[in-house]
């Protein structure tokens, strides 16, 4: 008796991916591994977590934390998050804020709300792996999203009616993008807008690393610049994941999408039927901390992560062969490798586990089509000063080999 | 500029219901509500919570409890659930558990994972409203499941391929119901593996009230029936959703489905693509209690509902007026109550509203066809003692005039 035969017709999109598969194998002593893509743990702001849950449980506030709330999330959150769209220049009001299950749960529910079967998602080629993960379950197809495409509105809607469906949204990550570390300029975020208003479709603009820049000019959201050009968030069509998982911790799963109210209507009817809402205790701790600590702690995760960053730029320098070339990210956690033509990320990694044990992400796994063979992200969050160091005089071994 | 025009067909299934919109309006000074389903927070276990919350944030806990972790859950809370499912009759090993973000949650991923549009789902007439608002997304059609039903299997299947896709599961609340208050007995877990097995569908056997039994005997578990009939939790069809929110507390979302390992398997890849996983603080918290403090904490919650539900009982006999039938349930929250043929649920409410201040949620909402109109539910664990035999008198007051 198998139940499989009885699975929906999404399964058949929802595959392990040899490359997840793999990367488990990495819990061996020794590894340097750059595949990874989570925050060093020693910038938890511990004391302040502490501090936020002791008040969260304290005996006038422990029967509210710990009981039902609300699918559109904690008031006091709502508000925060608010008036910091509206700091970073995009105004806005709490009734414009959902609060989510990390920004993945924002991905999954905005697939969920946006894509039927065969409908069309313009995405990075490469981009999110996460992404792809949370829509496939909503069976799209996916074309590519690029600045500099010089096809048509025309010829973009022409494909998608071709492949099934309508064309949907463009999904952008425009601040240190996971995997290439690199960031959209204003013009290309504002030829962005064009092409999506040309096409009457959404903006789902996925900001997770917005808040670590180290140096270089912030650049303005997609979503203001729109709602400078358009009046207000309500007339707008940019739908902005955010997340506390790389400013605070990863493990309290706590992010939010900012849209205008209709969207965000719809998606409180989807949180509802997904997981009633996020946590209570969890949103409560985190509006303690963004009200009293996080403008503090920021300054001392981007000094980190600077390093590191630094640190693997310059080793890079020292250690690579000709012919390989690299994007020097202002902020993130992410390094793009382009090697020479002809190279397999894939081949690499199961040489580089073997020979030098390191490990990396092979780019091909960033690609809807897998391609982009000769590609690979390196983390620089997770491993220390010292690891970067000799991980990337072994990735020049491996290279030169 | 709208984007509803760009929103998938499914967002068409989920609509605000006009019920939940009415309860809204609950906040009002002096009502007694009936309508909730939410524990009593002065039941939560603060002291355990906090305890266990700091242990989880001490130094040598903290950097791994606000970390990313693996979407199957938490190593030592599956290992509790394996054990406490072998203890209730169905032996299990930690690969056969997924820990997801309240039993809401398990309902919304089994959705996704059995249900393509126009599927049938067997449900309960009446069923969980909160189980019709998970699968809605997949636009399933419903067909009643009844263990009375002396529809042949075939015509049960006949009825889904009219319908334009295939039977898929049945979905059922055995214990303590929500809305109903009652228990299936063996012979009819029996006789719904039976049908189950006659029609080769799965079974979703939804059991967050299993734990708060007040009185008369434990029965077995579907998947305890199925497993003993079987030989192996790998040879079952029934997939078990379990929770802590009646038992611990609700606002830390953390619930957990049990079933074959690759139905599991298939939710991991689902949790993964949706969420990631759950708070990871929040499930070393819930194994932390799991393992020191819920067998005692049980005892009194039991207890103090049962004491709740004797008064309703006690209050209904000398209230109501002939004519009005209502069930006697051996645990849970709820009390379902029939009408007279002709009574109206939602008209009763607006007017308990106005003339009784009181109120509880109409059963027709509880309907997938919006049937029983006759009926309505009543909550017993959140008002307290006094509230329940004034709210009675009040609910009498408003059927005998």
């Amino acid at each position: 008796m198998s139940l499989k035969t009885l699975f929906a017709s999404r399964a058949g999109r929802m595959k392990a991916s040899e490359i997840r598969e793999l990367l488990k194998l990495l819990n061996r002593p020794g590894i340097l591994s750059f595949a990874g893509g989570i925050p060093d743990p020693a910038l938890f702001p511990a004391e302040a977590f502490r501090a936020a849950t002791a008040r969260a449980l304290a005996d006038d506030a422990v029967g509210q934390s710990l009981q039902y709330s609300t699918s559109e999330g904690n008031p006091r959150l709502r508000a925060w998050i608010a008036s910091y769209m509206t700091k970073i220049g995009a105004p806005c009001s709490e009734e414009n804020i959902l609060i989510t299950s990390g920004s993945q749960q924002a991905l999954d529910y905005l697939g969920k709300l946006f894509l039927s079967p065969n409908d069309t998602a313009l995405v990075g080629w490469p981009t999110y792996l996460g992404a792809l993960g949370a829509f496939n379950a909503y069976e799209p197809h996916y074309d590519r999203l690029d600045p500099s495409d010089n096809r048509s509105p025309a010829t973009l809607a022409e494909a998608a009616t071709a492949a099934g469906g309508r064309l949907k949204f463009s999904y952008v990550t425009p601040d240190f993008s996971n995997p290439t570390g690199m960031t959209l300029t204003k013009a290309q975020r504002e030829a962005l807008i064009d092409q999506a208003d040309a096409l009457d479709i959404a903006i789902l603009e996925d900001s997770a690393y917005y808040a670590l820049r180290f140096d270089g000019d912030d650049v303005l959201p997609i979503l203001a610049l729109e709602i400078a050009r358009k009046g207000s968030i309500e007339a707008c069509r940019t739908v902005y994941c955010g997340s506390f998982s790389k400013t605070l911790a990863p493990g309290l799963r706590v992010g939010w999408v900012c849209a205008a109210q209709p969207v965000i209507s719809q998606l409180v009817l989807i949180k509802q039927a997904g997981d009633l809402h996020s946590a209570t205790l969890n949103q409560a701790v985190v509006a303690e901390i963004a009200e009293t600590s996080l403008d503090t702690h920021l300054p001392k995760l981007r000094a980190h992560y600077a390093k590191r960053r630094d640190t693997m730029l310059d080793a890079l320098q020292r250690y690579m062969p000709p012919g390989v070339s690299w994007t020097k990210p202002e902020g993130g956690m992410f390094v793009w490798m382009t090697l020479p033509k002809g190279h397999d990320g894939a081949d690499l990694l199961a040489t580089a586990l073997e020979t030098q044990n390191i490990a990396f992400v092979p780019g091909s796994a960033f690609f809807p089509d897998g391609s982009g063979r000769n590609t690979l992200r390196l983390n620089f969050s997770s491993p220390n000063e010292t690891q970067i160091e000799e991980g990337m005089r072994r990735l020049g071994l491996l290279l030169t080999a």
